[in-house]
């Protein structure tokens, strides 16, 4: 991050986005319809005049890109419409591409890249490190990975093939190569002499690792205690032995819940024969946090991923229909099973009016029944032999709901219908329901996490799917059996 | 952290779960029934033994407990029914009381707290900073709260009381006290001499603070520029002076984003005159991260807190009888629209078997409306005067759904009821249902924005209960308007 460069807390920043607006706008107004009087625009002095304001206002705002950090940049590039955002893109330095491409989200980076040629693509990347050019391969075109990867020296070239070759979701996929190593038997004057001939360290450096000839870890010196300690003592006196360490094989979840136990900064990431091979930052752990939670709040409404607000109409259709055609099936298997009781409903028409309730609340308890066994799930508390235990708890749960429920609403179903029995029957199918649902939210995930699946993905669109259907049969089922 | 307590991954955390759970086992399996043989177990030889094997068994655990870091026992505790619980908590050594309470879940730090003496509450919190105390404080019963302020010193309880003071979800409530300040006009190796001086640095130091000599923030002494600089350069010449600074007022949402946006790990808060009252570190902004998204997932499923898995049944009843409520009110509303067409219903029972897919997918696609909505609002990419604009476009997008998914749906009711005129009806309710939905999913975020208010909260309940109230109310009355 260059010195230069202004930082902003967030009102500032919306300040910075409204001045590229309103140069943006600046350069609109001037590019705009030529005075429909002047039958030569390009010839009048007036059409000059504006040529020249629109270009100016071009002009500064490439000196207020300048002068914003890349993240900065990249949020203005987010909030502003396509034809804007390419326009603001053009006047980016190139060198600064890069970083800046790494910050965008993955719709808009979509967008940016479209719009760039090839080499401009290969330029982009020579500024950035390996661990985040493995974070841009992804989304660049094959042949532009290509000249990006004949460009490396071969020891990037190994980096970066490690870097991408690890899955998302796992320690190798976020860590980086930006370690300082030293050995134990040197005191802490030599290591802060090797460490003044650096321009700068690696961002985020609060630990350095101790390393012996082979490059297997032996401990690591904080800089806390480089600085706190007496120059003349060995490292080998100062440094900690008892660190956590990764694997770059180990799952991110894990590594971040590691993190936040231990309030770490950084670590050192090691293979199997215990050697340094990369390490991980808590600034990296954060991105990786947010990600997961924006993808589960995303996925848990059924989009595929972030939009780009300014995505079209068709793009956004895209991202969402999976989810909707998932409802369909689920909602269209439910109406059928209605189907099925037409000839009660036919009978006593009360039913259609109450059905939903039994169902809809049915839903409403079991999902909260899974997000808490999720939950429990993801922090390893659950072992798969506590199903017992948590179902019958769940179950417990929902008969108190349903006599309590499941009794007030069989009592405005009485009240309104004046049937003692279809207030009974609604009480009954209630509380059914919501045992059913309680069943299926603590066996789902659990089913799912023995079976080796994420336990929190679709546990809530089956939820549903099983407490409508079920809710409508049940409901229906005890009517037809005992009030026709 | 004491060098001597051992760090461990997810995999060995959980082997060490189990160790303790044995080790408790033995306990139990020793102290359990009595031989029924022996009239007076207590003294027979063989009891004595037992009793032996019981209380070495607790030693033994007492030795492991010492060893794991305070976030480790904390996990352990948490994943132990009461009794047990209460058992290790009570072999915890009491100086190590405070730092597991504030790692623990706030329905866990319930039950450990109930089980505490006000003395030893009082004993638990001397080994805490201002910033962990302030914490606690709301936990803690009253006269508690007085016996610790009572204890700290003057310049301690002031900090406690401004820690207090700012509401969840501030900077100030997240920030410490545990800042190092230096004055620009001295040289870096006076500097590096001073910071000798420490035993240890505040956790998570990487910058230090250069202020004046009326605590005013002048710029930040980067440790990484500290080592890699001539030790007889000037602070003044070294320092970074734009910096991100925060006051205690901010919201820590948006803080958060500044460090996720500059990849900060510490920053300093100012006050108004830009004098230097605390540091927000990047290890408290993920914890606030992480909380945030955990309530944000609890209160989607419409639990009002995290339950503690070992929760009574009657702790969970209470933990989400709300949201039920809630439920229960807008299904009954439903119903009721229901009830209006009833003699239509009589008349072609079809509707009732179809009449749920309509609202059902209304919900859906308005849920993904607000969902994404919610999340531009969030990043700070909508202003209020882009709602034309989204509302264009998520009309044209639920136009387009409601087309296809409508067509098809309008196709099926036709092939299964043998009526054009009903797949008709069937089209065109969902087309307007998901028109409907798209309308309140942009609406009603924005407004509440608007407001002033949360956008994020309530979304969902209001989307569902209007496309649940309003399919109906469409579907069924353009069926009475056009097939009756």
């Amino acid at each position: 991050m260059s010195e230069e460069q202004q930082l902003n807390d967030t009102d500032d920043l919306q300040e910075r986005l409204r001045e590229v607006e309103s140069l943006l706008a600046r350069h609109h107004q001037a590019t705009a319809a030529p005075d429909p009087d002047s039958p030569q625009p390009a010839q009048s002095e007036e059409a000059l005049t504006t040529r020249q304001q629109a270009l100016e206002a071009l002009d500064e705002l490439r000196v207020r890109l300048d002068a914003m950090h890349p993240a900065d940049v990249a949020y203005a590039l987010e909030a502003l419409p396509l034809e804007d955002r390419l326009l603001v893109w053009d006047l980016v330095r190139a060198e600064r591409d890069g970083e800046i491409l790494l910050e965008v989200s993955d719709a808009v980076r979509e967008t940016l890249i479209d719009a760039m040629e090839r080499h401009e693509l290969v330029a982009a990347t020579e500024s950035l490190d390996t661990d985040e050019l493995a974070d841009l391969v992804p989304d660049l075109p094959q042949e532009v990975v290509e000249d990006v990867f004949q460009a490396l020296p071969p020891e990037e070239q190994a980096q970066l093939r490690a870097a991408i070759s690890y899955p998302e979701g796992t320690v190798g996929a976020l860590m980086d190569f930006d370690m300082v190593t030293v050995r134990e038997d040197v005191t802490l004057e030599v290591v802060l002499r090797y460490l003044r001939r650096f321009d700068e360290l690696p961002e985020h450096t609060d630990k350095i690792f101790v390393v012996d000839r082979d490059e297997r870890l032996e401990g690591v010196l904080t800089l806390e205690s480089l600085l706190t300690n007496d120059p003349d003592s060995d490292v080998r006196a100062v440094m900690k032995k008892d660190i956590v360490r990764f694997q770059p094989e180990d799952e991110a979840e894990e590594a971040a819940q590691a993190f936040e136990r231990y309030d770490l900064v950084s670590a050192p990431v090691v293979d199997a024969e215990n050697r340094v091979v990369g390490r991980l930052t808590l600034v990296a752990v954060v991105d990786f946090i947010r990600e997961e939670s924006e993808a589960e709040q995303l996925a848990n409404a059924g989009l595929r991923e972030e939009e780009d607000i300014f995505a079209s109409v068709w793009d956004s259709v895209k991202n969402r229909w999976a989810w909707l055609a998932v409802n369909l099936v689920t909602a269209f298997v439910a109406s059928r099973v209605i189907g099925i009781f037409e000839t009660s409903i036919e009978k006593l028409v009360a039913l259609a009016a109450l059905m939903p309730i039994v169902a809809g609340i049915g839903g409403n308890s079991g999902n909260q029944t899974v997000t808490m066994i999720v939950r429990a799930i993801a922090m390893g508390q659950v072992k798969p032999d506590a199903t017992r235990r948590l179902l019958k708890k769940e179950l417990g749960v929902a008969l108190i709901n349903g006599i309590l429920w499941g009794g007030l609403l069989g009592a405005l179903a009485w009240w309104l219908y004046e049937s003692v029995s279809l207030g009974v029957v609604m009480t009954a199918a209630m509380t059914l329901n919501l045992l059913l649902a309680a069943f299926a939210g603590v066996g789902i995930p659990m089913l799912r996490q023995r079976l080796g699946a994420d336990p929190a993905i679709g546990g809530s669109v089956m939820i549903t799917a099983l407490t409508d259907s079920g809710g409508f049969f049940i409901f229906l089922g005890l009517a037809t059996l005992f009030l026709l």
